[in-house]
């Protein structure tokens, strides 16, 4: 007996973050029931978007052309490059500010017991940048994690043996948050780092 | 310029019932970089749902067939007919119970003011299922709205211009509610239809 596409669609929807067998339920029905054109339209974008999107060919974000649209921009300047993790920070910080610069997406963070080296992370690739193309900073947005903190350090003598300038995301307490509900490493860290009031 | 498959993507994605800006764009990236398999089949399973999943034609659930797997099955008994709003009171009904009769599926309600008459619901059919089935008894459970109480009503008439008995699911708290938790109405109503412990 045939596989059922309803039972098979329910399945396929799992592979979503977040989505388990109720809500992958409710979003079939929902599909089936009232929206039709755009469970078609979804087909197609997954169809489209899994077979095109590739690494840009300069900072490895996620592109369908040679060059991500940043890459590809005149207007971004060379000279200062933004260091991060994945393309889901890329789209974080082009949201909350007002970055000017070039990205380079790691896509990934080193981790020696993982088997992640820097060949896996492109950094050959970000060499390369830093040694053509004038780079005066590299702000490192790494996680603060422990191997995003030691990522950060590679970064760092990988640019100090350039004479390239770093600089890392602040850390300390979130704005609008309130002390209380702050975790204590963030605390104890934003403490001992306090800087002068002007 | 071209619209970007990965845009594109995003904004399929908000067709999913509670899936908004943000974890669209989670999902999508989730996707692209640790699932690529997953999303494919999803493409593949959401095309084949919405070309080929219809209705039963002998109860108007879902199906890819001319008959949904319980129509189909000869072990499910004639002599008692459920009848729900819509394929998702199927699922529940029998992830829950041991129902063993068959059913029937509006696809809706009664709702005189949006235009839904009694055709709409299928219920030119569902008279021909109880003029030659030789259904003895009906089990109403639509759902406790204005509307669903209506369209219960409406088959209630139904079925006994026929001599058919009818039953509608049992209204009171819900088990393992607290009664401080219960909305008003459902409390008032359990009160008031109490019955006397044997």
């Amino acid at each position: 007996m045939s596989v059922d596409p309803f039972d098979e669609l329910i399945e396929a929807l799992r592979c979503l973050p977040g989505v388990g067998a109720r809500s992958a339920q409710r979003m079939a029905l929902q599909l089936l029931e009232r929206d039709r054109e755009g469970g078609r339209r979804l087909a197609n974008a997954l169809d489209s978007a899994m077979r095109t999107i590739r690494r840009c060919e300069r900072c490895r974000n996620f592109t369908a052309d040679e060059l991500c649209r940043i890459c590809a921009s005149a207007r971004r300047s060379s000279e200062v490059l933004c260091v991060v993790e994945s393309p889901g920070d890329v789209l974080a910080i082009e949201g909350a500010t007002a970055f000017e610069g070039r990205y380079f997406v790691l896509l990934g963070r080193l981790s020696p017991l993982d088997g992640i080296g820097p060949e896996d992370l492109g950094l050959d690739l970000l060499a390369r940048r830093l040694d053509e193309e004038g780079v005066r900073e590299i702000v490192i947005a790494t996680n603060t994690t422990v191997e995003g903190e030691a990522t950060a350090q590679y970064l760092r003598e990988m640019a100090g043996s350039r004479g390239i300038r770093t600089s890392r995301l602040a850390q300390g307490v979130p704005l609008g948050g309130e002390l209380e509900h702050t975790d204590r490493s963030t605390l104890a860290h934003a403490f001992s780092s306090r800087l002068p009031m002007s």
